[in-house]
């Protein structure tokens, strides 16, 4: 792919390992584009080479700080559409504001419209992203979404390492993710349980009760996104107390924020498998923690979609049949 | 409301008895359009009296048949935006394709959001419906909707019957409805069980598990939609298999295709209690079929936004605290 | 055509013989796309194969049923579009709710225009047609529309049939329809004379006045589409009854509806010569209908469309010069 | 109305007579705005006073010098939007172009709808106007149009100068005018007849035929424009040498362009009446040119628009009944 | 002002003093809403009381942190929209990023213009703003700006202090700003001065020249913006040597960013006089600095804007005459 | 390029020659348009040869008559959005009301984004100019502009001639045109001066006065628009009252309106040196005028759009390194 001359990949700062790898995968350099950030947060953007009728990737997640991840995309974007792109294909591993999907209360925003909204009218052509809060949200946009999934990555993971047998029990750690959890467990032929955490709840000294069996079992606790870490390591010790034999952790965007990495370091989670679509920073990486990388995911479905291959083939465990998108 | 001349009231074909109610509530007339329907399917609208600069409501669910009932609405929008109505709302009961919400597939359309780009480019200034098959929708639309609740109404007629007790469970159908089950027994202060329905279950003949405890309970079931009754049914069997003492069937919206009827009559169900937000016949109402009009709830949002009130209280309980929106 | 993989040709259900005429002319297959209707009217597609950066015609009449066939292409576009196709054509041999292309009261719609809008709005790219009800409604759309005519193909019937010759007269039905009338007649070298139907006679019992000669000469009437047949079937008995020696009709489009059949059975019509824009089913064939296919006409501008040629030389009939686009 | 500070009436430079007649009747004055040229032809417009919050009525035809009056116009638009004007709406008793409806021929423009889009896109709330060319134009607009007709008005002259009898009859120009003209011949009670040229006649020299009886009659040629003067004169021509009695021309809009007036002045016409929708210089009027005045329905329009009431009544003739709009 | 309960004044976090300030002067309350900020950055905002149907003014400048001020903005308006406010008017005391108005290389972005479109297409109705860094910036909206002056503000400052008197010379610190420096000089009667930097000048080491008389004289440097103080302070010391008697620096904006203020404190400044368009945090705050409030200025322009009355007036200066706006 | 059948260049009737020039320089024809006028103005445009899917570039200045010219491009550029261009590509020498590029006082419309936003939202993919008054005109479109630069060009005149030396000085005519006169007096490595005009100098009877030295040099003035001559003249005189010993005038663009030219023949000017972006018809040239071609300059731009090559290095002058674009 590299001596295509037609196709350019840019990185911006949020996740420039996950860029190195990407490109690393696809052959290909990064191109050059300048980032300055001025003292008032002004940020200011030089492109370093033409892109004139090129198929342009900019891989940028739009995560912490998010607003500056998501204004370097977007002034990126104005800039590259003003400098004759063929194409702005934004490559976003994790979608920030992507949990604001709907009015919870009354005047409420709904902010991943709003970014949906902003990216579309700024004229980008497609984006590639993974594992969407909510899968609704592919429909806040008219243009392509290529939405890749993790699942079938991290069930590998645990096939891999022989932790798929009969005592297992794949576990949501709320209500609104039970689709999720069911979709998994599928991959690993196993059982759910659910944690009943009602919304009533004012504090988290109330113990959460849990739906389904656990007693004696390998438990897997899957969500999209560890946040505060405060429902996975809450789940994790309702699950130990409940009796299951092991804990693991699953999630694909690690997000990390405020004392998550303390609190899951102290839950009773024997592993916490992540992917790297979030930069995880030295200071946040601890012992019990596995990071898989979609860098190969995002490099072949940029591939596939520069030579109009579809996707969906790899949107499936190695060990398993196809999943949906 | 009757007297201020600026208001205007529109029905189409697909439930009239429902927006005669919404009128008698307003105590207002309903406004004058014919609407003809031409050998090959071709609609023909004219509207009775002028709407130059008219706070328009019109009335139409997008329900049974599906697409004609949404033509009828684009059309009316259509010649009501050409005659200088002030602003036009819809008032739409029943959202027809909304459970093609997202890609599932490769290659799929997100018909829901079709259906909201084309209301929206074509002029409409805001929607208001009720109990959304998954709360994104709100975000397919970038004018306002005013979201109504059929729960509040659907919980209290168990109140009016004293059947909330502390045998109460209730119950999803599947595996995405948990967080409405979850919702709608908080109301009830009842704890919750799922119908563990496995996706890539061929068949129906495959007995579901039920994940919670339901023996010795009088279970009721929620879902938003019913509509082959499919779910419904099996879901009852599967709770009278398992000891639950009385099933009940709620849902807010009575699609009632095929045998759904039929299925419903047969299944271990007490009662079925749905609203009229879409309009069963005569021929498929049956004996244990409740239906609680959302009449005054409708009449009563459109009191509020055609004031400026907000519509906030709307969205409670009789017997109960506040509810999210 | 075949080899190039870029071309994609999907038809849906409104006129499948057409399709599959149009695909045979080209020696393309028909791509897979799988159209389900539920009870209640719901249309759910799903794509066969991947459309990914392909060039797809989307061969579907806006006929009877006009809003489910108008649903089911909307829909087909949306999916086409999220699915990553470079260009959507909108192959539409009849255009449904063409005729309503004015407001001819006070607060009608302009139904033409709607549909017009909510095409591109959905990102259809271009629209091939034929023989639209008015020239004008080229205009509603700001994409461009490959625009055909039948007048040739039906012309040439006549210099086939050895019909043309110095006793004949061509006659437009209507006040409305004398251009397209004068068109026809220019191709046959032949004079015209016009029904005069005015507006104000409430009832059909007021025998038609004729202006211009018609006695003693074969007559042909010309109209665009023939919907209820009543225009047409009173057209023949008034120029039987002025002393047409014979009297043929011949229209594009063939929506036959109602009793049309039957009228046109019973009149004093010796041919019926229409083409295949609108499927006409088993049930409605008759003895004098003659349908000339469109399908050869269709597949040429299919053909220059993807070539960059221009379609101008296909407008033209073999024994005449050059017809006005 | 002059009371209500919140409406304001603007003229700019193509038909100051006829806004000066129109603010008149409205008792009003005409709100201040100067106009200037630049010798490269620049236009540069400067608002006299505040419009904030105001219904402002910008009077301009789109007539001689047509380019020049639509960037006015269109300039003035834009100023006004700006200035925070709460609505805009253009009275344009004139639409240049309006003739550039369709595309008669492979790569032609659709101007008509060009200046539609631009108009629209501009921030344009209403366009009033009166007889366009093709109905179908108001579908060209996706805001409300008011359409004026003028043929009550010119009617009312027959009838109020004692010339409707039996022995009248009403005459299309040209094949394309047919409806227009048997509209006026249903106010008049009158048959019609046709000017039938052939399109391909290279050369005027070619005597027209007549379809219908004139001879011994009383003819009114109807037309919209008179441009060039070409198609009344010789459809007078014609007329006379059939042995018409009397020939009287009717137009709307008196466009006037090169030699026309002098070939009205020699032509076989008894009068030419027109209304002012186009100013006519005094070195363009003669003898027997008729001109009716269209402000009072203008302004009458103006008012029933701005209190909310139907236009329809406006569209009626004083001697006849309801005429479709 | 306040009594009428249509208007809702909400102000964000960039400028909290200015906002309450605006409110004191209309003697209104500031609306409540919630604005959170979570560990990544994603902003939550929850809007405390009902604005259906209400004019809202929002106060948000979009300054340091820029994106996340404009972000803060961007989401609240889309909060306002969805429910259902009349009218969303933005009162924007700052415009971060203004400087980013035009590609002064190849292949960088507009960012201004970016801000526009998205303020535009997110659906707000009107933009307040003060001297904006080129008057073009106005170009970038299509909705209505209203664009106040500081100059007569700060002008008046000179004259209250008895500081303009014939030794006058006002100072543009750079080529762009002359016009700015000239207009300024107007309201002072006094000549101008203008510090030529070369744009070549690798490093601030080369002394500046100026072009203009300056030695005996009071100098008044006028910029729009001190962000780095480098400007000012190198200019002030230009005109030191210069032999300038005495030098203000006059801005209206006070960005400060860096070590900006350590700057301008050891330049040869005997006062630095800017307004509260953006906060100055107490850090910051230094003896020579004079800060004047636009509190009263936007005050009265929203009053106006509320009311429909021009604003032309508040854009002049006490002492003298209309200034352009 | 003359081979490659899919680009198309088109001349509208602005500036015939300088298309020409350009036609030459890429060795291509001119593809056919017929542009007809009608006495009213209306324009009638129809392309010779098919444009489908082709590459096309329109070749028209917004020049005098400016209303005309723009409308001539609308017109043309509707009509190859319909015929199925690829993309539509306008080369605009000279941007007609690019000075009213902002609101100077209140009500004034900014008919510079006006333009802008009509060729925009008329389909217009490129737009390719040259030294537009502001800059930020660039941000008026969200489209790519491709702004070349006449500096260069004009530079090396001085150097051609061996006009550069050290007594040169380059003065701005205007406080707005400081900036300009920097970046050439870069290019001749030169120190600036600037006319001192008060804005609220209501006669030009006073003198100005200048700000720098001029006396005893030769003086280049540089603007971007000649039109009146007024400034220039005026300038001219005041140089050479103040002592300078030559005069040179320099523009790009030769609007030449009204008496200019006279003012220029009287005006101390040695020279005036402008380009081709506007014509200057045979009436208007003058022996002390010197035109020099933009033609290879625009040729090389379309030349590099074409092959997608970066335009950066047309941005420069050949005696000098990088100028900012």
């Amino acid at each position: 792919m590299s001596e295509d001359k037609h196709v350019k990949l840019f990185a911006l700062n949020s996740n420039l390992p996950l860029a190195k790898s990407i490109a690393n995968e696809l052959n290909m350099p990064l191109s050059e584009a300048e980032v300055k950030h001025f003292a008032d947060g002004e940020i200011q953007i030089a492109i370093g080479e033409s892109v004139r009728g090129a198929e342009v990737y900019v891989i940028q997640g739009v995560a912490d700080p998010v607003n500056t991840s998501f204004m370097e995309l977007m002034i990126m974007v104005d800039a590259l559409r003003r400098a004759s792109a063929a194409t702005i294909n934004v490559v976003m591993p994790y979608y920030g504001y992507a949990r604001q999907d709907r009015k919870a209360r009354s005047r409420e925003p709904i902010s991943a419209k709003l970014l949906a909204s902003l990216l579309e009218m700024n004229g980008v052509n497609r984006v590639v992203t993974i594992d969407l809060h909510a899968d609704q949200v592919q429909g806040f946009f008219n243009i392509p979404i290529d939405h890749l999934l993790g699942a079938p990555l991290l069930a590998n993971y645990f096939f891999s390492r022989n932790l798929v047998d009969d005592d297992l029990v794949v576990v949501s750690p709320s209500h609104s993710g039970v689709s999720r959890a069911r979709k998994f467990a599928e991959l690993l032929k196993a059982p759910i349980a659910i944690i009943d955490n009602r919304d009533d709840a004012k504090d988290n000294s109330v113990p959460s009760s849990i739906i389904g069996e656990v007693a004696g079992k390998r438990a897997i606790i899957v969500d999209d996104i560890i946040d505060t870490g405060l429902s996975m390591s809450l789940s994790a010790a309702a699950l130990n107390f409940a009796g299951a034999t092991e804990v693991y952790g699953v999630a694909t965007h690690a997000v990390f924020s405020g004392d998550s990495v303390e609190l899951l370091k102290q839950a009773p989670l024997k592993e916490v498998i992540v992917t790297d679509t979030v930069l995880v920073p030295e200071a946040k990486q601890f012992t019990k923690l596995v990071q898989l990388s979609v860098g190969p995911l995002f490099a072949a479905a940029i591939q596939r979609i520069h030579t109009n291959q579809p996707i969906e083939n790899l949107l499936r465990s190695e060990d398993n049949e196809d999943v949906q998108l």
